[in-house]
């Protein structure tokens, strides 16, 4: 690689999320972080030391003319506008799920990314996960035929407080948007029709916010694949992603990840390790790999996997899912 | 035991599942098989000669006051009529699931064997089923706190031919009903809304009978508590029976039997048994355990576990999962 | 059938084995429990009264001509007496492990039953154990090519009376004489060279016995295959049969069998069930089945799986064993 | 942490163990290449450039007082003369297992070591295997009382060059050596017997080389405890590295580590991944940890965990068991 394939990169969020970009993308041989934005200085000082960076303001960073590519892991609320500036200042883009909270607003970005011919990737970070992918391409390869049936299992360990539930977007934008995206990836379709109830067993603070602490949904595609996803914000036994699809010809499962493999035969059972704590763990691995092909593709000049059109699908995938909750009736929708 | 507890039974159906019943009833010290009845005469004949029972018509058998009980294991739609009149003639009485096809007429059986006052159980194998039972009991023993969320896995290996499909009732009727019990016996309450979609993803001669091979179907306690139930009449991998709860404190698991422990690794994988081929062999535990509890509880005159209002509520569920996925609509119901 | 192929049995031993024996044979259409004989008379007359059997003395059951068969389960001291004189009245036998504790007195029981001509099987029922024959099945049909090493885990759950294993012959004849079935099953070859070593690691009262707990074996056939036994006398979480066979193609494992599937997610870990508690659930299915061989094998004249001389054989390697533990040497053979 | 804390490194050996110490040490703050050192050149060069390190030769490496460590990647006939060397120079040792295949030779090494007070840690990765270090944790905070029996697997994919064999030392101390090591490690205590025996079943071609494919050993501690160890060239399924434990109060098992956690429902079988494909892939966080391990060792001033003394053992065991086998014996040791 020669000198002129590295591309200076500026990281708005150095909260955890961006910790974890911050120290992929030193990994990548044609990356390097430069500057670090968060309105906590602390936190981007002490990112930007770590990594030999610099601290700066949104606008000294986009102003770069060096800084060839944005990575955004700021909160929510800044993702559409850090969007916005970023693709009228030319930058490739990689901006953390979701795109916003609001459609319309996420369309605009879009728009923008679109117009000013921005590569922009979205971290649905399952997609690089190892067995998510290794999954995906034994479908692809024709294992189980085609694709009639999936159900996912997604939980999250334990609620976010409540504050965090209240300008979360709800459920189905802050958690289920992830497994709005493996619907469309796994199989590859849009859905036709979506059907959502939820409640809160167990769980009054967060009815408390107006939102729901358990989901399920279910969904169809033009071709007839049915699917099926239940999440719950609570799982005593820590954090649950799985997933399983029907074929014609048999079922792929992908399981969860446990830290070691050993196993213990007691008195009273035979156990093995629950699976990985949370997500910066389950997902260490599909981090490192969304950065790695992110820049890959700039450098190469290929498309991401992770589009803003999806981003926006899976968006709309999450407000249709909302209304069917908060209406108590199927959706037919044309997504 | 004293000779006065032997119970003399006229066996209805002398097809699978009535050579099942009569093996498991031979074992049963208080029960003595008398009679076989079948319109297919030799099928009858070779049943009644293996135990030393005899052939007899529905008249000759109902009309037998040494019979004390009745086991009904013969086509559905002569469920309803054969317990009408075992009710009337006084027989306890065992019944293959459906009770009928259609919901009043079941309710007109159920309000029968009320009047006469005799125990009537329907054969919900599952809740028989050594894991299934086990799970149950755990759950009851307070586990994992209290159940909020089930998912359940219902697949057979292939479908049957389409002239059974046609008037079989339907997938919910035919193939749910099971899963419906599953649902009330497990989260403890009766539902509140039904969803349930569907389609036959490559299987066209399905289609052609007006029913589905696919169906999801979502149901919500009055508690809050979610289920999740998924179907397909083929599952090139076998036949597939598993269910998952969540509660507050765990998750039980409630997997697929194999017919043995060895795991083959090999140059390609480690590979293991796929499920029992089908519910005559998954299931073969379950039917004799459920006769067994039926005789014990005429013996001991204890109650039955699974009643003829079970069997009406699982009944009301599949017609009304069927009335959703043909209105495309989710259904408030006080079941 | 016809009534010719009935054959009446004459039982030795009511106690646990014997009761299952009798269960087992009262299943095959071809054989009939005549006699029980036991030297505890109580237990004779309930095991005999529960099958419409009688109890009998060892001369009458012997004498009388109707019997074609014994079924000897009877205390270990008991085997070597009752096959001479089963073989002498001319009756088919089936006796459990070991023939003898004396190598000399088994082989005089084989010559006998050469010279009478009887058939004469024993009771390795590990061989009937569908895991186990399973896995030997698809070995034989090449499955992992030609075998080359066999690990063979086989623990109980605890230690018997102290008493017991004093009169036991030793762990080598007491426990391991199936473990050397197994070898020579699975292997299919005999033993060039036998290493035994062993202790009593925190079981002092096996020690004070003269015997020890735990047992290392190793043994080499003459193909240059190796085989490594594990035992102990105890095993916390319960009953532990396993092993499991390399090949230049791949390796075959066997399992324990679980009382159920159900799998817990809690807090701590995820666990599932002990294996099976003992030998009597472990090798229930197994039990039934060379039952229904020996009787087959009677019935249509063909030869049984487990002769005598696989009793001698693996009686031989006990001893080699015991030896070998004792001298602290590997020892040569050619068995 | 200060400059001060800093460690300049000279790498002998760029091959493939090199590259991956090379890689490991970069990560850690207190580490810095400096000198790669290869009789390959171009390996060499190639591996330098990517660290920014330079090439040099031994003399150069060792006379430069900046550098504190040496870590020694390089054929196993050059670690003694390195580790002699880099002793007298002062410099702390990290060196791949076998000190070196002739004992007295190794003891030497290890008394250089001591004479020069220098930190000398040997390369069992094993120890650091997260799974590995989970069990061994679990078992000294005492989950499954004390150790009385260790059974451990140990098999490579397929048989290195016949040229590599001959040369290696011969299989004992090539490639038990780790398995050795794991024995003295998990059981924590010394051996009192050995006894080997082995073959090449299917394999001539390493029978060629005087060396066997295929090995069996037993070893006994002075506790009692036992240990088994199978081992083979190849195995079709890939590379193998389990063990179990057995103690008072349960058991505890170190599976193999697989590449996702994809399981697929077939027509045939449920199968998962094979185990990963060789020691760079199962081993890949343990030789990160070891490095981890080593250069917090040298910057905190505590003692490292696998010593040269722990190398010196485990070659003892594999001198030992190299005789036992050859000679056809137990022998008594006292390591």
């Amino acid at each position: 690689m020669t000198e002129k394939a590295r591309i200076d990169v500026a990281l708005f969020g150095a909260g955890r999320i961006g910790t974890i970009h911050a120290g992929n993308l030193a990994r990548h041989p044609a990356a390097r972080l430069r500057y670090v934005i968060d309105v906590h200085q602390p936190a981007a000082e002490a990112l930007a030391s770590k990594h030999d960076a610099q601290v700066a303001s949104v606008e000294q960073a986009l102003a770069d003319p060096a800084v060839g590519a944005v990575v955004i892991g700021s909160s929510t609320d800044t993702h559409a506008d850090l969007i916005l500036r970023a693709a009228a200042a030319g930058k490739a883009i990689f901006c953390e799920k979701p795109v916003d909270l609001d459609v319309e607003r996420a369309r605009a970005c879009a728009a923008a990314v679109s117009k000013a011919g921005v590569t922009c990737m979205i971290g649905f970070q399952r997609r690089f996960d190892p067995t998510f992918a290794a999954l995906k391409q034994r479908l692809d390869a024709g294992e189980i035929g085609k694709p009639e049936m999936l159900v996912v299992t997604s939980r999250d360990p334990g609620p976010p407080p409540a504050s965090y539930i209240a300008s979360s977007g709800g459920v189905f934008k802050d958690m289920l948007i992830h497994d709005f995206d493996i619907f469309r990836w796994i199989l590859g379709g849009e859905a036709v029709s979506v059907h959502a109830t939820g409640g809160c067993p167990g769980l009054p603070e967060v009815a408390a916010t107006g939102d729901i602490s358990h989901a399920a949904v279910t969904l169809r595609t033009r071709d007839g694949a049915l699917c099926q996803i239940n999440t719950s914000r609570r799982a005593a036994y820590g954090y649950d992603q799985r997933f399983e699809v029907l074929g014609s010809k048999g079922l792929l499962q992908a399981g969860n990840v446990r830290p070691t493999e050993v196993v213990a035969w007691g008195e009273q059972a035979i156990s093995s390790d629950k699976p990985e704590a949370f997500f910066l763990e389950r997902y260490r691995a599909a981090y490192a790999l969304e950065i790695e092909h992110f820049f890959d593709a700039l450098v190469n000049g290929t498309p991401v996997r992770t589009t803003i059109e999806d981003g926006i699908k899976a968006l709309e995938l999450a407000e249709l899912a909302t209304r069917s909750w908060r209406e108590g009736k199927a959706l037919e929708c044309a997504i």
